[in-house]
């Protein structure tokens, strides 16, 4: 392709807009995607692609930070009602709703591969007519599930890039692949996907994430500096006992939590960078003359990096055991979630902002910019990297009604048809690239 | 009187079991009997005795423990649709629903008063044939409430022990006293009656309770050894911040509130004898990733007497401001229950022992024994000990359908004429005394 | 024996003082008694006892709480110039200072037992002339070591005791045995000897302290309510690091010592009675900024009996392990003495009691009363117990010049003959029991 | 001057050589610098300086890590003895042994000050052969003291500058300062010098250190990134008590000093750099049966500027206040050291730079870099930059025998010449300039 508008349709816009008020109108946490993603495998198998999801895309015993069964299954339920695929849901049993999509140009060339993320937030979403999906009858019907972090535009987003893609594949070599990756809130979902090797062949790997810190017309070519992290539920367990008449047969999993949660915070600081830890809940106990059987902490971790991360994790589990045995009760540690640190390719960040400073729609290219968060790309993009490839993630700015993960977020829908020309021109030109 | 049979009616048994089964259908939490009291109150009434209530017979700063000024309401509402005088409701507004009624013979001699509780448990009752109160349709009418340790009973051998008096106040001297208290469970109702002086000028005390450790036929006549108690709720507030982006601006509730568990736990033992503390639970935090701003804790201590328990007590409060200041948030302590310890007199039970070893319905008497719990009935016992009278507490056996505090628990109503029978005897006893 | 006389020669006070007051001069602490033990061997020897000593009746490795090798050494080099026999000292390698001598009467007849202590207290001796021994020549030659416990005495009275018995041997029967005990103070000898089998052949066991509650003329029979207790020292050792250039590659010694102490002290109280725990030191750290890779703790458990005692221990040992997992941290605890609960057998009290009645020199016996603290004696009387036999310990009163473990500490020698005395009629009468 | 040789006689070297060795021989730990301030004071006098020194220079409040009464005594006597000048020292009472020369040119012109500092470690010099000092004869006559990080050699250039600037004062202008400070180590005078005001007129403000990280050649013009820091001795005060007999009598010491450490450590992370906490020694306790009544602290923060470290402290404060509170005990904190953070003033920093570039002993010239630990120097450039003047620190690069603060440490005594050509030239630019 020679430019960023070769095969784009002149109702590109229309469409997006469509399947992305779609999504926004029917959102669904993570590892729950079975509407979205069914509606991704109709649409790309339509268009030609090839397509692995369910446990082909995702490793089981990576999976973090899943629902319940139960609810795993009303909202399979909520989805077929609502119009997704029942053959297809049946093949996401347990909630892998991954999808991976392949479009083979027959002709040699890099893999070139592109993730998006479908999930959506557990929050309420604002139900009054300053808010355009209100006001204009696409907000959420699921009570509680809002799109509040521009997934859903990020999966219409996906299904344009196919659609161009497919469109131009004649002039296209290599490979491209479309990777749909379920639970990114809460850094559940990349692991599985990166640990079943859905980029283990890929040469180029692009991320996108619209908003965030770039307003209109602003863009991160390359982010950098991702903050690692680990989230994990914790499960203290001991033996209830009447605190008046026999405390000494109790074990008291209240305290056990107690002393987790101040010496969690007593790891010491690390002279290579930023640290983090928190206790966010603690929740113990049964009644006030029961000595407590049961505790939960909700907590993670943090570091500037992956290596940061792990020490702090790492001495997290020698507390959460050295209080568990302190206190003579049981522990249990749910991993619900981690990402790794991570840095965008120079060199390919250097090509993406080429791109971009020739199209209108973005004025303001930084080369690389500090992401400053946690994301779980950061899982596909150490395995490119580890296996030889190049791997970017990419901010693409928009006007914001209101800040990610709040009840009146709102994008500037424009920004999608511009994403899409920006993924286009590079898949072009990146598949070209010896 | 001469004998314990004296100027009881044939049917008193009768009647006994139909107000104790009304009480039963209708069972109300500490502070909220206002159904319970209102009907008290009318009978009492009726029957010619002098009657303070409300605010009267409890002083406001005294209360501990009070729901809610919604639930306080919802319950005035619920009492009222179920029969209760509207006025005397209103009466006992913010739910100071104690009662106190005199009976003044107008003969010289000394005042005798008897005490009883009012209050139900926060206990759903079994819904089964198993259990007689829902096979003979006198069970709770109230989810989730139901009177699981016997003070419908007491209520209506109350009222039953009014209507003796009233009908033999011929033979009876001096003044009698029928103190009607709400909120024993938690210990929470006398300390406010004793503190409005209700007992002040009583001679002779008189408590008791039917089953806890006595069968069918046995009674103690003076229980000692009750221990002491304090029950807090704690809050501690501090501020809250994303832990990521600005840890150090927040103020760590769920810290203090760790702290405080350990060191309460940490109270040094004390030689004088048993002590008790328990951290029974602890609520913290709100997210993973935000510095918890509040964290509360139910708490109790206890101690083989005042003594130990007021230490037990110092030494919390120190913890729990100690605590609070080395993580720079606030706190608030609400106390919801307390008991001192007591012994009950032995002169007292001397005389009770008496009486009841002349009655075929009692086989077994033991003078004294432990009461081995706590009994907010001590604060009366310690008020009328202070002034120079005697108080004595009885344990009065029966027949148990399942243990105290549990969804089948059922007396043999046989014990409420026993019980009225012992007590009518013991106020003629008591008031020909010099 | 007829009487507590027989046997007893006119001189054996003047013996008993010259004895005592020559171990006085020169103390020995516990596990270095070698010259105390030298003189015991020798005179029993003397006397026609068989001896055994040494490793003969000292199990090592249930020895507590011994000095260093350096220590013990320079001890026995000590005590070789103070006139010990070399040999001997040689024969007690390692501190194993312990005696066993028996008299075999070659009589039918059970085995009665004897318990003398000899070591000494880490107490600097006053040294001035309100204190006897400073005035009359016979204070400690040793800095900071005394004997301010009456072991002194004890061990002259048990060689008294052995003058008396060889000398009326014709009179006995049965087997006499006398049991001279290391490092008593500290609860640290009892047990290895114990463990060594030197009591399990005994049918009646005494053993016999002077002073404690008991003044002039004061007699307990059979001590009971031994306070069960375990001593330990506790070193954490983790990894230095400069504090401010990576804190991250330390490993706190002295945080795992910190998180011990508190979690330590906040072990469950128990309903069965008195439990204690105390760290009395904690030294921890090297620099101010250094991570500090070395603490030591000092501790003890004690319990109202040995299952309560064994409770603390237990919940002591886990959190010990805990704390030291929670920091990363080794552990190493050190056991340095422990006693075992106790109750002096009712029948053999009575039996004592009986001859003490005949005795002038006791006016007021108690047959059995509370020790109220701890005695290693515990191990041998629950051996004896365990093997069906009977035992027994008195406290013996007399004036005081001041408290035990105090330096001005003496007492009245006369005690020592009436002791004697006791003991000697008690060995008559014991081994021609049935 | 036109260079930096004008006025430096040829025999200079040597002189500094002879000062260097005398100081180092007679090292004098912080606030005992009596010798050597006596020799400087004695000097400068000699040369014309206007002399202030004592408590004219140190305010006596905020005097930090002073020795005991009897240590500065000894030291002063100690001092005496080696030949200080018996009056001058007696006017440096109580420790205050800082002295400030001036010399004023009479000219129009900035004031310009020095700082050099004193004071030797606490370490014991290397006694054998392979290390210089010995071998030449010039070890340390001071048992466990020695000059073991250069300020010998600091105070002979500051001799050394003193004879340079007074024998060419005809071509200079305004005024120059020399400033002698004692107990550098620990961070502990410079704040009471600061305080005194010695520095408040003064325009440009230089110190220097020689060695650190700067090998031979090698020159940092402007040190930034001090770490500010707050070193504090802390005890904590309770009751003893039987922890046997009587545990409740006791105020536990070692369990506030616990709560301490492990909630200093818990001290939040903060997000605008790095921070730390190191409590480096906690000694606790009188026996193992005793509730301890004492437990004494060493602690340190620091942070990578001012607002860290006072974050950091002012969280400490709470914390040691909270944790004595939590168990009834009294806190003194005693405040030992401390430094602020600070930047060199960069176009002060160029014209070192540029002063060094033409001298043919510094071969490499960093105009900035880290210092990477704290200095009170701090404190004096606080001051100045505060008062509108110009500050910085200059490292010094030379050869060194071992590293600072080792027993073997070692300079290349050339340094010292180089130094003093640089500092005088500097003297005479900038008395110069505007």
């Amino acid at each position: 392709m020679n430019t960023a508008d070769t095969c784009v349709s002149d109702d590109l816009q229309q469409r997006l807009v469509e399947m992305r008020r779609d999504f926004h109108r029917y959102p669904e946490s993570g590892w729950t995607e079975f509407r979205t993603a069914s509606i991704v495998v109709e649409k790309l198998t339509g268009m030609g692609y090839e397509i692995s999801y369910g446990s082909e895309v995702l490793a089981q015993d990576s999976v973090m930070g899943a629902p319940t069964a139960e609810e795993i299954e009303r909202a399979a339920a909520r989805a077929i009602e609502a119009g997704a695929d029942e053959e297809i849901v049946a093949n996401m049993e347990g909630g892998l709703t991954g999808v991976v999509a392949t479009l083979d140009t027959g002709r040699d060339g890099p893999t070139v591969a592109f993730r998006f993320d479908m999930d959506a937030n557990d929050i309420g979403e604002a139900q009054d007519d300053d808010h355009r999906p209100y006001r204009e009858g696409f907000a959420s019907e699921h009570d509680g599930i809002m799109h509040a972090c521009g997934h859903d535009a990020h999966t219409a987003m996906g299904l344009g890039l196919a659609e161009v893609l497919a469109g131009c594949q004649d002039e296209l070599r290599g490979k491209l692949k479309l990777i749909f990756q379920p639970a990114e809130e809460g850094v559940r979902g990349a692991k599985a996907m990166a640990d079943a090797g859905v980029v283990d062949d890929v040469d180029y790997l692009i991320g996108l994430h619209v908003g965030l810190k770039c307003g209109p017309g602003e863009m991160i070519a390359g982010a950098r500096d991702f903050l690692a992290t680990s989230k994990a539920n914790v499960t203290f367990t001991g033996v209830p006992a009447h605190a008046g008449v026999e405390p000494e047969s109790g074990r008291n999993a209240l305290l056990a939590a107690a002393n987790a949660a101040i010496n969690l915070h007593a790891i010491s600081r690390h002279s290579d960078g930023a640290t983090r830890i928190n206790v966010g809940t603690l929740n113990a106990g049964s009644g006030r003359n029961v000595i407590p059987a049961q505790a939960r902490m909700i907590l993670e971790t943090r570091g500037a990096d992956t290596t940061l991360n792990e020490f702090m994790w790492e001495r997290a589990e020698e507390v959460l055991q050295g209080c568990a045995l302190t206190n003579g009760v049981d522990l249990e540690v749910d991993m619900v979630g981690a990402a790794v640190g991570g840095e965008s390719d120079a060199r390919l960040a250097e090509e993406i902002s080429r791109i971009a400073a020739d199209m209108t729609e973005i004025s303001d290219v930084q080369k690389e910019a500090a992401f400053g968060g946690s994301e779980d790309y950061t899982y596909f993009m150490e395995r490119v990297q580890e296996m030889g490839g190049r791997a970017s993630f990419i901010v693409l700015g928009t006007e914001l009604a209101a800040g990610h993960h709040q009840s009146y977020f709102d994008i500037d829908e424009e920004v999608m048809t511009t994403g899409v020309k920006l993924l286009g021109a590079l898949a072009g030109k990146l598949t070209s690239m010896e």
